[in-house]
């Protein structure tokens, strides 16, 4: 049952485990489920979308990754630099970042502080998949490409598609 | 077309319209279109959802209502109460509020600063309904009774069912 108040406290959010960028596995980034989960079908019980955090440490990054799936993001704190497609911008505090449908995306803290961004996505939805060794030479070629790190994150997990929260 | 990204101003946000709350039409609650438009049918083109930044100036509220469609609201600045069927809380930035289908709901501000909250929302979605007689009666002996301000904000506008914006 979702709750239907979630608090922030001083280290995340009450009640809320602080687990992996990719659930069960420790990385850098640390990612916050503050509402909903994933679902294996879109009539599935819970919310229809999933509100996450991403708290993204000094150095680390997210995954350059793409999918069907849209994402509308918040920014929390700190600044990052957001690659959207052949863009790259300086985004911080509460800036909007909206990714289309199967636009390469990533977000980097290349700051000395703290980064995060609330991320919004539908419950049901595709796995992300990385870039194709020619989209990546594209993307190099652009004016985000000195910011794109395909190494940077964990490559997507198979048994995300098992629906595992 | 959605833009990538959407910067932060000192007043709002670059190139989005500080519109009434309800559109077109002043009132102290001021919205912000941030993400999307509202959409006449789910495969109409444009994102799949809208991320909308509700400012509320001191002594004012949102429109005590209900309706199918979810709510997912993160606080972005100030001191407010939400009420979320029969509970109430205070809350204050960052702190996440969900509104399940139905669920009758309001925001407030009591305090004395702007309080302001993000609120995604499926772009294609019901319009909002006001409480019952029964309803607001039964609201009205709950916790959240001594909150709730059936009169403080205007009521839904019928043209909102032609997918304006």
């Amino acid at each position: 049952m979702q709750r239907s108040f979630v608090e922030k406290s001083p280290s995340g959010w009450e009640g809320v485990e602080r687990e992996g960028y990719v659930p069960g596995e420790k990385t850098a980034v640390v990612r916050h489920t503050l509402i909903g989960h994933k679902k294996a079908a879109a009539t599935d019980p819970g919310p229809s979308s999933e509100v996450r955090y991403f708290d993204v440490p000094p150095g680390a990054v997210t995954r350059l990754e793409k999918h069907e799936h849209e994402h509308f993001v918040i920014v929390g704190e700190g600044i990052g630099y957001a690659i959207v497609g052949d863009d790259v911008r300086e985004i911080r505090q509460h800036d909007i970042v909206y990714v289309a449908p199967w636009e390469p995306h990533q977000f980097i803290n290349r700051g000395d502080a703290h980064f995060g961004f609330f991320c919004m996505v539908p419950a049901c939805r595709d796995i992300p998949q990385l870039l194709s060794a020619d989209e990546l030479a594209h993307l190099k070629a652009t004016p985000a490409g000195p910011y794109a790190d395909p190494d940077g994150a964990p490559p997507p997990r198979i048994r995300e598609s098992l629906g595992a929260r």
